[in-house]
C-alpha cells in the first residue's frame, strides 16, 4: 500500500499537465512564496479573500487552501465563506493551522473552520496538530515545540473524526488517515530557517489534491516532492537565502530520476 | 513613429536621474517584489492604502499604480480615493486589472475605477483586457487564457473610450492607443512562472509615466525594459527562483548597449 | 564604553542560543523578508495583528516590533493594543516610523503610539526621526531625504523624552541615548536599493533587545550585525536581487571572525 516513486512521478506529471487552479486564502507572510511554489510545481495559484468574490473564486478552482497564519475578523469570515463554497462544489479543502495553540484565537478559529467545512487534508507541525485536537499543547510561535511522535495520536484522532488525511510535518513527515500511516524522510535541516516552507507544503498538498481523488496519496506525493526539492536545494545553498531560490528551481526542474533516487518513504 | 533603442535608453536614464516617487496600491502577493523592481529600475516606491493618507500620498507622488490583485471593500475604497486625488493633481494613473473576468467582483471593480478616474495606462493580459472591455471572456485565474490577438480589439476600444494607452502583455506585448500600435517581442517563456511579473510590468509603466508626458511612449519603454531584463535574467537562471533574483539584478545593471542589442520592436 | 567586537559576538551568540520569540506587527511589504532575517539571525518571528490575539501573542513574546509601513485603522488599533500588552508585560517595544513625515497620518500615528507605550528603541532614517520629533521635515516617500547629521538632535531629544535608545540609520548608523552616541560605519551603498532593509534592521533590534537588558547595546549590536551582513552580501552580489539572497546567507553564517575583522565603530 505504500506509494512508490512511480506513483509520485505520475502525480507530479498530472499537476504539470493539468495546471489546476488552486485558490489560496493564506497569510501575508507567504502569499508571494506559496504562489511561486505553486507556479514552480506546475499549478495555477490564485489569491482572493473578499467576501464579494471568495465563493466565485472557489467555484472555478480545483482545490481550496485555508491558512490561518495572519488572522483578523474579515479574514476569518473569508476563510469560512470560501470553505462553504468549496464544500458545496465538492473540491478538496486543505487547512494549515499556523500557530494553533499559540493563542486561543487561532485555536478556536481553526476548530470552528474544521467543524463547519470538514477538511480533505490538514497539515501542521506537531504542536499545531496537537492544538487542533486538544488544548494541552502550547505552541511557541509557529515552530514545532514538541516531538512529532507525540502528535501522531492527535493526528489519528483528527483523521478519524473528520474522515480526512492529516500530515504532521517535521524532520520526518507523517501522513495519516484512519487506516494508514506513511513516513517521508526527505527534507533538510536548513528548511525551517526559511519562513513559510510549512505553508508552502500545504499549498503543494492543494495542488496534488486538485488532480488526485485520494487525499492520502495527494499528501504523500506533495510532501515527498517538497522534501526532495528541499534536499536538492540545500545541496546547492550556502544558507537560507539561497535555499529559498534553489527550492523554486528544484521544484520546477524535478525529474522522475530525482524522485527515484531520493525518495525515502516507509 | 516607432520608438528606437535611443528613445528607450533616454527614458531609462530619466527614471534613474529623477527617481520619481511612485505610489502603489497593489496586491499583497507582489508588494515586496514590485517595490524591489521599482528600486532596481531607479524609482522610489511607496505603498499606502489607508483612507486617512492615500490622498496625501498621491499628492506627493509622480504616478499612481492601482492594482486589483487582492481586493476587499477597504481596498476598493482606497483605490478609488487615491485615483480621485491623482486625477485632481494631474498625475498619471496606471491600472492593472489582475484577474478581471475571473469573478464579477473584480470585473465590476475595475470598470468602476476606470469610469471614475480615467487611466493614463491600462496593462493586463489578453483575458483581463477583454474582461475590462466586455463580459464575454472568462479568465482562468490570473493567467492568460486566450490568445493575445483576440484582445487587441478590446484594447483599442478601451484606448478610444478613455483616451489612454492599453498594453496587452504576453509572448508579444502590444501597446495600443487610439492611433498607434507597437509590438515588443522581448521577454522569455520562463517569466510567467514567476508570480507577479505582470504586476511588476505595470509598476514599471508607472515609473516611466512619472517622468514622461506621453503614456504611449512610457508604456513602450517600460515593457521593453521589462522584456529585456527578463531575457538577460533567463539566460543566467536555472528556474523561476533564480529568475526572480537575476531579474532585479538585470534591471539594476541594464546598459544602453543591452537595449541596443536586444530590443525587438515592430 | 564603546562596544567591542567581543560584545557583539556575545550578543549574537545569545540570540542564536535563546532563539527569542519576536512579535512583529509590520507592513505587508516586508513581512516575508523580516521574518526570514529573524530566522537567519537565529530568532523566532511571529506575525499577528488581530485585536483578538495581539495581547496573547505579546504575552508569550520576548520583544515587540511595531512598524507603521502600511497603516489602516485596524492596524493602528493592533499596534496600540500590542504595545499596551508589551508594556504591561515589560518586554521591550521597538518602533519603526516608516514614512513618518510623508503624510500627517503616519506622523500622528507614530507619535500617539510612542506617547501611549514608550519605546525601548526607535529606528528610522534621518527624515523619519525628525518627523517623529518635529513637524519640520518633509519625507519624500520612505527614503532618507535629509542628511543624517541634521537628525541627531531630534534623536537625542526623543531619547531624553522617552528614556529610550534612538537609531538614525544611513551611510553611518547613529545609536543615541541620553548619555551616549555610537557610530557604526558598516554597510554598503547597494543596501537602500533593496526594499525593507531598514525594517529588517528594526526587526533585528527586536531580536537583540529580546535577549539583552540594555537597549543601547542591543541596538548597536543589531546595527553592526546588519551592516556587516550587508557588506559581506554586497561583495558577493551583482545587484539588489542577489544582495537580498546573500544578505540572509551572510546573517546565517556570520562568524566571530567576520565581526572582528569588519566592525567599524566609533
Amino acid at each position: 500500500m505504500k506509494l512508490t516513486a512511480k506513483d509520485i512521478i505520475q502525480d507530479l506529471e498530472l499537476v504539470r499537465a493539468k495546471s489546476p487552479l488552486v485558490h489560496n486564502i493564506t497569510n501575508y507572510v507567504v502569499m508571494n512564496t506559496t504562489a511561486n511554489a505553486l507556479l514552480a510545481v506546475g499549478a495555477s495559484p490564485v489569491m482572493a479573500h473578499a467576501p464579494e468574490e471568495v465563493a466565485d473564486m472557489a467555484s472555478i478552482a480545483r482545490a481550496l487552501v485555508d491558512n490561518i497564519g495572519t488572522l483578523s475578523e474579515p479574514w476569518v469570515a473569508a476563510l469560512a465563506m470560501a470553505a462553504a463554497a468549496a464544500r458545496e462544489k465538492g473540491i478538496p479543502i486543505i487547512y494549515d493551522p499556523v500557530g494553533a495553540g499559540a493563542t486561543p484565537y487561532r485555536t478556536h478559529t481553526i476548530r470552528n473552520l474544521l467543524q463547519a467545512a470538514p477538511p480533505a487534508i490538514i497539515r501542521g507541525n506537531a504542536s499545531e496538530i496537537m492544538a487542533v485536537d486538544d488544548n494541552v499543547s502550547k505552541t511557541k510561535g509557529v515552530d514545532s515545540a514538541v516531538a512529532a511522535d507525540a502528535a501522531l495520536q492527535s493526528a489519528w484522532r483528527l483523521a478519524c473524526r473528520f474522515g480526512c488525511t492529516v500530515c504532521v510535518s517535521g524532520a520526518t513527515d507523517y501522513v495519516i488517515d484512519e487506516k494508514r500511516t506513511s513516513r517521508i524522510h526527505n527534507g533538510h535541516a536548513l528548511m525551517p530557517r526559511v519562513t513559510g516552507l510549512g505553508c508552502t507544503a500545504t499549498a503543494l498538498c492543494g495542488a496534488f489534491a486538485a488532480v488526485n481523488a485520494g487525499p492520502f496519496r495527494a499528501t504523500v506525493s506533495a510532501m515527498a516532492v517538497m522534501g526532495i526539492a528541499g534536499e536538492i536545494a540545500a545541496e546547492k545553498s550556502a544558507g537560507p537565502g539561497s535555499l529559498q531560490v534553489q527550492f523554486l528551481d528544484a521544484l520546477f526542474n524535478m525529474t522522475g530520476a530525482d524522485i527515484e533516487e531520493r525518495l525515502k518513504i516507509s
